[in-house]
């Protein structure tokens, strides 16, 4: 049986969270032949192990070794350590890279790509300038002229990996050139939902987005708060707080109002929680405040080296906020990031919110 | 300097959140001098413990070595036994027992309660009957003839007890018979405020009374979930499903759509935060999922024989649901009441999800 149209996908980075979306894409091209090309490309940054290139090691072993270990993956999906190669031909690509690559990435991508290409951003944060904020998915289609939605929600990548259930949102509205033929919600959904990763598709990419930016800038506080030893009424406190801002900040920035997104969708809400149980970005906070430590030295040892993003984030947003005139706005975003970067006593935060509600 | 006009306050109960609440009332009635009578009394349930009464230790020792042992408690703070005395002259009622007991003691007070008196409930349940539902608000309203508001928020009682940050909520609009010289929002929040214990007034009794009652149910599927060892992510999904079904239990029930309650309030998402993180209804669900043993086997090993208070909130639930031809709406409260007592196996949570998304 021919089917000429299908949908050729290439996963665009291939660290745990990157992995993990091109093992689940793999295994939904496989089941949906009539929709996607059956092979899956995924571009891996080339490094050598002992001798062997990762990308060898993943199409020969099925397994990454490095970044997602003892998952098996798919033999449909292909790394490829060159950029362009891995992208050739494909007309859906998935983003998941860390933010400090994007600009590199699209810089390679640049004129390799048709305008009838869409595109998932998996990526965390945003891109914050004098000018202002904008969407990392806003970035990528300035960047390379494509159309480009979001996923994000309750997703830690080693409880993903392991088919642990999960759920997860996908925003994504057609584009004004949409054309017959051309990807929709429902082939994100398909390429993306699994009997174990339930996905929902919406239109708010503003929401998802900045629920994805922001989380980690409240689990960063929420962590402080666990290392002082505060238990867990004092971390919900914060998390009610971070949505409250979250919400504020999208209709401020944005123009959008679609609170549902935060209260009701796995990319809210859930993945607050979610993140403020188990993310990176509380363990460093806890364990700053714990020890007192420099967040150096405890990236240094909890995540191998990595950096939080909330940390990044933090100084962003205080960034954005001073130059915008809005600190007093974002009360928690703010005393986080002097809680983080300017040695702004935990202690103080009960007498800080008492002036401030 | 003469204050004939202030409000006398007695709390109705002295378990671990009974006694805190009092504990914190006490404080404040000491500081707020010219607004409330400088004495609060507690109706204690009399126990005598190694030959010495509870209310004699309390009142000696200021401590409730049953309840909150360790917690020293304000010498302003009375234990009173007998229940009619306690309340007596008393223009402020603090009704915090558990719910199986509020029906006995609202038949003792019958008749000694003018009803001028005004009352705040810390209760969590809701009274299901084969009428249908109603908040226990409203149910002391009808038994003593006072205007009663709630109490609830992201409040473990040990780590206020230990005053520990935490928030709260107080619903509590104006009554129709207000009169001058009547307590009012501020009256409460003045009697409950803490640096270590913030209260917000909002006037949405359905939706704080609901959230306090629902989240224990989801608590207990969080802990089916947790227990099974499925991770952070499935937990975040259990919640959030929850949230949506709180909303609509209000709106159905009670025809209320505040949803700020739920998502912007302490007693919403916070409290179900903190209930799911550590309460005791996340502990027994996950101790039956992770041990397959019976919820009599858990109780007695986990709470000293107390009982979780969303197994039996889940029954009335699902008998009011099943009453009511509504139990295709509330999946997630429906399918936790077949897991707690029908044997619903855990791990069709998923597929069940993929049906009903």
């Amino acid at each position: 049986m021919s089917t000429p149209n299908r949908f050729k996908v290439t996963v665009v980075g291939s660290g745990n969270w990157g992995t993990t979306t091109a093992k689940i894409v793999a295994e939904n091209v496989a089941i949906h032949t009539n929709v996607f090309d059956p092979e899956v490309r995924m571009w891996v940054f080339e490094e050598v192990l002992d001798g062997e290139k990762l990308s060898e090691i993943i199409n020969t072993r099925h397994e990454n070794i490095k970044y997602l270990p003892g998952v098996k993956l798919p033999s449909n999906l292909i790394a490829v350590p060159d950029l362009v190669s891995a992208v050739e031909g494909s007309q859906l690509l998935v983003f998941n890279v860390p933010h400090q690559f994007l600009s590199r990435i699209c810089k390679q991508l640049k004129g390799h790509i048709s305008s009838k290409v869409r595109a998932i951003s998996c990526l965390k944060g945003l891109e914050v300038d004098d000018q202002g904020v904008r969407l990392l998915s806003d970035y990528i289609t300035g960047e390379l002229g494509i159309h480009c939605g979001v996923l994000s929600g309750a997703n830690l990548a080693p409880e993903v990996a392991l088919e642990k259930y999960s759920e997860t949102t996908i925003a994504y509205p057609l584009p004004e050139n949409h054309y017959p033929g051309d990807a929709t919600g429902e082939t994100w959904q398909m390429l993306f939902h699994r009997p174990y990763f339930h996905v929902r598709v919406v239109n708010d990419i503003a929401g998802v987005s900045i629920a994805g930016a922001l989380k980690n800038v409240v689990a960063l506080a929420a962590g402080f708060v666990e290392g002082k030893g505060w238990g867990e009424n004092a971390k919900a406190a914060i998390m009610r707080r971070g949505i409250i801002e979250m919400i504020k900040f999208c209709k401020i920035f944005f123009n959008k109002n679609e609170i549902e997104t935060f209260t009701q969708e796995s990319a809210g809400i859930a993945d607050l929680i979610t993140t403020c149980a188990a993310g990176r970005n509380v363990r460093v906070g806890s364990e700053m405040a714990r020890s007192g430590r420099s967040v150096e030295e405890v990236e240094a040892e909890l995540l191998n080296g990595q950096s939080a993003q909330g940390m990044v984030t933090a100084k962003e947003i205080h960034s954005l906020l001073e130059n915008k005139g809005l600190l007093d706005e974002f009360p928690l975003l703010e005393i986080t990031y002097q809680m983080a970067f300017n040695g702004y006593d935990i202690d103080n935060l009960p007498a800080f919110f008492e002036k401030i509600r």
